[in-house]
């Protein structure tokens, strides 16, 4: 499971838009910051800008910058905008061919799942997340792999014993 | 955001052997039940047996049934059997660039937007999803969509113009 490399993207955009501080930021610059293709961002700031996060300042000194206050910009609801579906299994799509979805109660658990990932989210808006523009100094180096981390399987049934 | 197709054919397996009850099922009975690939079937089936979900009898009557309760199979211990990963966003992977992954604090939420889907999960059963046989007729048509159903954006913060 795992969100595209849109949404990841698209929340790097906001928290270096973030650190800015009302500055003014282009998208070489923070292709530059984060290491990633221009050519991605590109999309990613024109999809976060028609969304109404970010605003563009055109010209030789232009860029881009939040389009509001950081408490204001929830981090569900850009996951929300960025996410191309949160189509967890076959018949949450379009395509669906699957013989029992008719009968299948799997769709109800999954959905009470993923009303719960996106509530949490919900919880959170960009100026809890938001760094320092020195964070992102250059030459720093990745750390450890920081997820995931979630509790082990339940104890309460055998499912412990498959983990 | 996407489980694998691994894991839902692991789970549309598991369906299909606790509807059984008792009785073994082949792969290919399965896959001409949800009309899919005996190959990709073969990996699932596999994967279950070792995870000790399901048991094989070899032979030319020869099948695989569960082996326990579906009481006691919890879906959560599935889905983190199934999953090669919940790798959200980049830092969550050993491949990690991400310049600011020592000092964000997206990790800590996604972990934990993640530990309530996990958890969520470990709260059903598959006998609470089980069917009939007769829920596996052949021509039965898929119905429609089933999901993403989740709550719109929070509407505390203004997340909720975005959607």
């Amino acid at each position: 499971m795992r969100l595209t490399l849109f949404s990841d993207y698209a929340i790097r955009v906001l928290i270096y838009a973030a650190a800015a501080d009302g500055r003014l930021v282009t998208i070489e610059e923070i292709a530059n910051a984060y290491g990633i293709s221009r050519s991605h961002l590109m999309k990613v700031v024109n999809s976060l800008t028609k969304a109404g996060y970010l605003k563009g300042v055109r010209g030789r000194s232009g860029g881009v910058t939040l389009a509001m206050p950081g408490s204001e910009i929830n981090l569900g609801a850009v996951v929300r905008a960025t996410e191309p579906d949160f189509a967890l299994v076959e018949c949450f799509t379009r395509e669906n061919r699957c013989a029992i979805s008719g009968c299948c109660r799997l769709p109800n658990i999954l959905n009470e799942a993923l009303g719960a990932f996106v509530a949490t989210l919900d919880r959170y808006a960009l100026s809890d997340i938001t760094l320092h523009p020195a964070d992102f100094r250059d030459g720093r180096l990745p750390s450890a792999v920081r997820g995931p981390d979630f509790p082990p399987a339940a104890a309460t049934r055998r499912g412990d014993d498959a983990a």
